[in-house]
C-alpha cells in the first residue's frame, strides 16, 4: 500500500508544482463521487424474512433488551464502533472560520481515514452554531448513538473548554484531534529525533511557536513527557508571566516550564534552543534563527501547506533533523498516525475517556515502530502498515 | 427479490408461531453483526496520492469553494444524499418510551431500509433529551451536514410541534415518518380499497381509532384527499367538540369533519361506518362491531404486532377488505412503501420541504402500481420492484 514515489527528495519547485495539481484534481474527484462517504448495511435486506429480523417485528426484542440494560447497545448496535466527527467549521485546516458547510469535505476526509486506518465508522457532524454552551449541549444530546466523539477544527480557546466539559460530562471517549492527535505525533517524532541528535528530554530547550489548539496540546504533552525548559510563543511573541493578555491555558503551560521568564520575539526565543516546533504560519523561521540555536538543532515546521521553514532550507542552515506536515519531504508529522489507532484502542477497551497516559503511550508506540531512527526517518510514513494496530494495542492495554 | 412464501394464507396459530421465531433470531443477527450499519468510503485511500486528493492538501480547495458558495455542498459532499434519522426514543414501535439507546436498533433498521429501497444514506441520531425546545435546537444545530431530517418514534403531541417548527426553521426536507409515512400508505391502500367496494371518498364514513402521531396524520391526509365524514377516537372515546381535554391537533381534525358531533365509544362510532382505520392497540375491534358497519366494510387494523382485529377474523365477520401491518396476511400497510421514495424524490428535486401535496402524490403513485385492485391486493408488497422509484418520480416531478 505504501508508495514511496511521493517520499523521494526532489527540488523545491518541482514539489510545489506537484502539490498544486492535486487541488484541482481534488475538486474533480469530489464532484464525480459527490461526497466521500456512504452508509452500508452489514445485514441482508432482500426479502420479508430479512426485514422481519433486521426490522419489525424482530427488532422489538433487540430494543427491549437494550432498554432493560443499556450496556447491550454495545453488543447489539453499531454504537461500539461509531464516532461523531464534530466541527463548527471555525478553524478548518489553514483556512480559518469557513463555516460548517465548508468543513464537510474535511470531516468526510477524516471519516474515510478513520475507516481505512482504524476500522472506525465516523460520521461527520457539522454544527450551525459557534456558541460554546450550545456545542456542548448538542454533542451531549446526540451522544447516545455514538461510542466516541472526535472534535475537529474548532478554534481556540473555545476548543479547550468544549473538550474539557465533554470529557467530564460524557462517559464515552472525547478527543479534540487538532490538539491531541498533533501532540502525539509530534512527541513520537521528537522521541526519535532526540535519539538521532543524542540529547535527553530533560536537558533540552524547546521553542513552541503558536499557542492555539495544537500549540497548547504539544506543550502539555512535552512537559508531561519530561521536557522542562519550554518557551511558548503566540502571535504577540514570547508568553511571559508579565503579560496581561494571556488566557488560563497559556498561563498553565508557562507555569509548568523552567524557562527563564522573558519577553521577546521568536528571534530572541530561538537563541540556544535545541528544538523548534512550529504550529503557526508559513515562512516565519529564518536561516539566521537556526544558526542561533544550540548544536544539532531539531526543526518541526508544521504549518500547512507552507511550513515555518521548508525542510531543505532548515537542513541547509544547519538543522540536524527537519520535519514538517508535508508528504513531499521526509519526516511527515501526520495525525493519521495517531487518531485511528487511538480511537480503535479506546473503543476496543470500551474506555470511558482518553487520558494523557494513553496519549503518551500512543506516542511511544509510534516512535518504537522506527527501529533505527535516522535524520531522514524519525517517524513511520502514513501508509506504513501496522501503525494504527500498534497504537490501538498499546492504548487498549493501558485502558484495561 | 420478492418472496411470496410469507404471503400465503395460513392458519392463525401457524402465523403467530412463525412471527415468534424471528424475534430470537433477531437478537442473534444483531449480536453477530454488532449493529447493522457501517460507513464506506466512495473514493480510494490507498496511497499518498489518494490522500492528497481526498484529504489534505487537495481538500482545502474543495472547502474554500463551498465556503464561497454554500450550494456547492450539494455537489462536492455527501449532503445531497444524507439524512439524519432522529429519535428521542419516546414512542418506539409498540414499546413506548424505551429511551435513546433502545431506539438505536430501530433507527439502524430504518437506515438500511432507506439505503436498500431509496439509495438514501441515513444516519441514526438518538437523542439524550425529550425536551421539545432542546430537540428542535439540536436538530437545527446538526443540520448542515444533512440533506434532510427524518423524525422517528417521537411521542405525540410533542412530535407535531417539533416537526412543524423544524419544517419552518430549516430549509431542508423534514418528515416525521410515523405520521406521514403511515398516512401515505394508508391512503394508498384506501384509494384501492374504495375501488374494490365501489364507493366514493366523498360519501363514506371513516372511523379512525387512535389520535397519536399516526392517527392525526392519517386523519389529515384523508380529509385533504376528499373524505368528509370522519370520526376520530382517542383512548377516552370519540373526540367530540364538547370535550375539554383535547389538544389543538385533535380539535383541528374534528373541525374539518362533517361527522355529527357525538360522544361515545368505539362501538358507537362503528355503527354505519364504511371504513375503520386502527392505529391504536390490539384486539379492540369485535366481530359485532364489524357487523354493525355499513355494507362492504373496509378494515385497516394496523396496531403492531397485534392488530385491532386479525384480518381473517375481520373477513369472517363480513369485512370486504382487510389490511394490517403484518407481513403474514395480504394487504400489508408498510411505511417502507413510502418513505424511501418520498425522500429520494425530495432529495433529487432538492426540495426545501415535503408538502402535503407531495404526500398525496406519493399515495396516488403507490395506489396506481396495483393495476387491478382486488380484496386481496390493494397495495404493492414491500419488496415489489419499482415502488420507491415510482414514488420518487412523482414527488420529484411535483417538487419541481
Amino acid at each position: 500500500m505504501f508508495t514511496s514515489r511521493f517520499n523521494k527528495g526532489r527540488g523545491k519547485r518541482q514539489n510545489e508544482k506537484k502539490l498544486a495539481k492535486p487541488t484541482n484534481d481534488s475538486i474533480a474527484l469530489h464532484k464525480k463521487a459527490r461526497g466521500k462517504i456512504e452508509i452500508k448495511s452489514k445485514v441482508p435486506v432482500k426479502n420479508r424474512h430479512d426485514l422481519s429480523l433486521a426490522y419489525t417485528p424482530g427488532v422489538a426484542k433487540v430494543s427491549e433488551a437494550i432498554a432493560k440494560d443499556g450496556r447491550l447497545a454495545y453488543d447489539l448496535t453499531s454504537k461500539w464502533n461509531t464516532i461523531a466527527v464534530v466541527s463548527d467549521g471555525t478553524a478548518v485546516l489553514g483556512l480559518g472560520d469557513i463555516g460548517p458547510l465548508g468543513a464537510i469535505p474535511v470531516m468526510e476526509g477524516k471519516a474515510i481515514l478513520f475507516k481505512e486506518f482504524g476500522g472506525v465508522d465516523a460520521i461527520p457532524i457539522c454544527l450551525a452554531t459557534k456558541d460554546t454552551e450550545e456545542i456542548i449541549k448538542t454533542v451531549k444530546n446526540i451522544s447516545p448513538s455514538f461510542g466516541g466523539i472526535n472534535l475537529e477544527d474548532i478554534s481556540a480557546p473555545r476548543c479547550f473548554e468544549i473538550e474539557e466539559r465533554l470529557k467530564n460530562e460524557l462517559d464515552i471517549p472525547v478527543l479534540h484531534d487538532d490538539q491531541h492527535g498533533t501532540a502525539i505525533v509530534v512527541l513520537a517524532g521528537l522521541i526519535n529525533a532526540l535519539k538521532v541528535v543524542g540529547k535527553k528530554a530533560a536537558n533540552v530547550k524547546v521553542v513552541i511557536n503558536g499557542a492555539g489548539a495544537a500549540g497548547i496540546a504539544v506543550s502539555k504533552i512535552l512537559l508531561s513527557y519530561g521536557i522542562k525548559n519550554l518557551v511558548l510563543l503566540d502571535s504577540k511573541g514570547i508568553i511571559s508571566r508579565g503579560r496581561k493578555d494571556i488566557n488560563k491555558y497559556k498561563l498553565d503551560i508557562i507555569s509548568r516550564s523552567t524557562a527563564a521568564n522573558q519577553d521577546g520575539t521568536l528571534e530572541n526565543a530561538m537563541i540556544g534552543a535545541d528544538i523548534f516546533v512550529g504550529v503557526s504560519k508559513g515562512n516565519l523561521v529564518t536561516e539566521k534563527m537556526i544558526k542561533s540555536m544550540n548544536k544539532k538543532p531539531i526543526i518541526f515546521a508544521m504549518a500547512n501547506p507552507t511550513p515555518e521553514i521548508l525542510p531543505p532550507l532548515a537542513l541547509a542552515a544547519g538543522a540536524e533533523v527537519a520535519a514538517s506536515g508535508r508528504s513531499d519531504f521526509p519526516n511527515q508529522i501526520n495525525n493519521v498516525l495517531a487518531f485511528p489507532g487511538l480511537f480503535r484502542g479506546a473503543l476496543d477497551a470500551r474506555a470511558k475517556e482518553i487520558t494523557e497516559a494513553m496519549e503518551l503511550t500512543a506516542a511511544k508506540a509510534i516512535a518504537a515502530l522506527v527501529k533505527k531512527p535516522t535524520r531522514n526517518k524519525i517517524i513511520p510514513g502514513p501508509f506504513e502498515k501496522g501503525v494504527a494496530k500498534a497504537v490501538a494495542a498499546a492504548v487498549k492495554k493501558l485502558a484495561r
